[in-house]
């Protein structure tokens, strides 16, 4: 029996890892749960899988979840909270998905405790990969991925024996916009972008797989994952979604992970490897599905894709800055503030202005996040 | 260092065998090689990697490659010299590359040395499959599989970490007569079965590919290298023979080995397992291959495949008679002695007629083979 943290309970992979909690209650069982303000579905998560501690992060909701919790379950507020918690020694696995820079504090907090991560926040390590990395390896907390490219790849790894890896194909759906002319794509507006083809998502993702910074994202959280130079990372996109993705050895073999896009495969196996358990679901029929496509990345179409590879090459602060402003812009853009270039617009022009910072602290990169989201709103309209 | 030996060294095989050689001359010398009766290649291939013990089956070729090669190669006569040669003490890796039943002795004489068994003949394990296992069990003889759909299939259970297989997606070209009616098909001659679209074979296995039996035989020897029942080995039609093969865990999750059309990658593997070592060639570009397609088997118009799964089913030594009088329809086809859809009413025939042996002995597979091999051959007209 493990015991599961969740950080983000209430998203989309936190409402789908207590999914995977009820198709296994002799395997796994939760110890804590929380969300930023969705105080609702927190109580009725907390209820259903009878969770002993609870987490509001919002002060304005504390009151709203103790309320509505019998005195048996401990409810907690803040953050600083869940980053006790998720050190407590009954605690097994904690389940990072809570969104954007903010899980950066807790997973960190979960690492020095030595604890096993299933990590969905791609963001902590485009923010802060090397420091994460570092304290990962210091602490002995293994990090296994659920983004479901990663997933791919730490499957297609397992098999490897120590042989090198040549390379990673990463797929990338293309998003709603994959066949959209620039011009179209200029004007799209967020009810379009939040139509994603294949994956059903949180709205934050789920833009940032329309401007493809996702992948740009998946691109630097595989390099601190795998220990991959960013050249042996290649972008493929594949419209179907049914690769997973692919590493290549030197001679040439190419190992693949496929199955129907499913986010509990990975989150359960992030949870129980190296078992893997059955789980409910569709299953791939090959004869059904007919035929896999693949096309080259349009890096005119998508740009933010380029500046992450950009951020990259510059190392230091700069993909915590492309973080950052990514999180503000895409927050206007959900807003209706900001046109859908404009992110990418943004984000370059903070990626410019931030001092550059070659080896950053926590601190530094706190303070990196901090000025670059005050930059990025800077940029746009009040509401 | 590894020391090899090549049992069918002048086939498409064999002769790819030796080009990994020559790519690796730090990891492999070989120590013998076997053919059949084409002696020019066999003294030519002597000579370019100076192999000490060189093997000719036919006696009436035997003076020919005497006299072309020098004293210090020492030249045998027959496959019981192949049989003795293999078990020597300096042979490390042997490759079994013979083509038909006729592989099944000398393969045999090298897992009861408990050599590493590179197994390129699929015969093999279709005539004799629980006693090869079992032997290679007892003398703890490895076997890896050199055919490209059972490597993918070995490599992709390389990652898997005692989880249990749910099935096997073995993957099929469908051959040269895929997209053929059945009325067209029956018409077909040699020169047309023979143009394989994807792989460069040697002529057996490529006539084989265009009944399907080909096919038929890989999911027997599927059953017998990775212990799977044959409900749980799916054929999937994939015309661009990208994909090797596949395996399903019970989590929904499927690994895939994919590559270019290229034997040497299953021969290296099997003869430097558990190193990938580099590999000059082609290498996949999944822009340039653009799409993939899968479709069902029809088992009307490849009737050879429902045979395989027939002989299966009855168990014994029926798989081994059907596999004698493929032998025998195939040659008689590459004769023009018969017609396409022939080869499958022969074999059927046959496997109606033999007298059945639910648990045969060697001595019976040897008896099976040659009676239905002579039953076979009674089908037919006269040259």
């Amino acid at each position: 029996m493990k015991s599961i943290a969740i950080l983000g309970s209430t998203g989309s992979i936190g409402s789908q890892t207590l999914d995977v909690v009820r198709q296994h209650p002799d395997r796994f069982s939760v110890f804590m749960i929380s969300a930023n303000s969705n105080a609702a579905l927190l109580v009725q998560q907390a209820l259903a899988w009878r969770v002993p501690h609870v987490v509001i992060c919002r002060e304005d909701k504390y009151r709203e979840v103790r309320d509505a919790l019998p005195p048996e379950i401990q409810v907690h507020l803040g953050i600083d909270a869940a980053c006790a918690l998720v050190q407590e020694a009954e605690v097994d696995v904690v389940v990072a998905a809570m969104v954007g820079f903010s899980g950066l504090k807790p997973t960190l907090a979960a690492i020095g405790a030595g604890k096993t991560i299933a990590l969905a926040n791609k963001e902590t390590l485009v923010a802060a990969g090397s420091l994460v990395m570092e304290a990962a390896a210091r602490h002995h907390a293994p990090i296994y991925p659920v983004d479901s490219e990663h997933s791919a790849i730490f499957q297609c790894l397992l098999g490897a024996e120590g042989n090198p890896l040549r390379c990673i194909h990463l797929t990338a759906s293309g998003g709603p916009f994959r066949t959209w002319s620039r011009e179209q794509i200029a004007l799209a507006r967020k009810e379009q972008a939040l139509k994603h083809p294949n994956w059903s998502m949180g709205a934050k993702i789920t833009i940032d797989s329309a401007t493809m910074m996702n992948k740009g994202f998946e691109v630097i959280e595989a390099k601190w994952l795998f220990g991959v130079e960013v050249d042996a990372i290649h972008v493929v996109v594949h419209p179907e979604s049914v690769i997973h993705s692919m590493v290549e050895f030197e001679d040439g073999a190419v190992i693949a992970q496929l199955g129907c896009p499913d986010m509990r495969l990975p989150i359960q196996l992030a949870m129980a490897y190296p078992e893997r358990l059955p789980l409910e679901g569709e299953r791939l029929n090959f004869s059904d599905l007919r035929s896999l496509s693949f096309f080259e990345p349009d890096l005119q179409k998508f740009p933010c894709l380029e500046l992450a590879f950009k951020a990259v090459a510059a190392g230091g602060n700069i993909p915590c800055a492309m973080n950052a402003a990514n999180e503000a812009a895409v927050a206007a853009f959900l807003e209706d503030r900001i046109g859908f270039y404009d992110i990418a617009h943004t984000i370059a022009e903070v990626m410019e202005s931030i001092p550059y910072v070659g080896e950053p602290s926590l601190e530094d990169i706190f303070a990196t996040h901090e000025a670059a989201f005050y930059r990025a709103r800077q940029a746009f309209p009040a509401l």
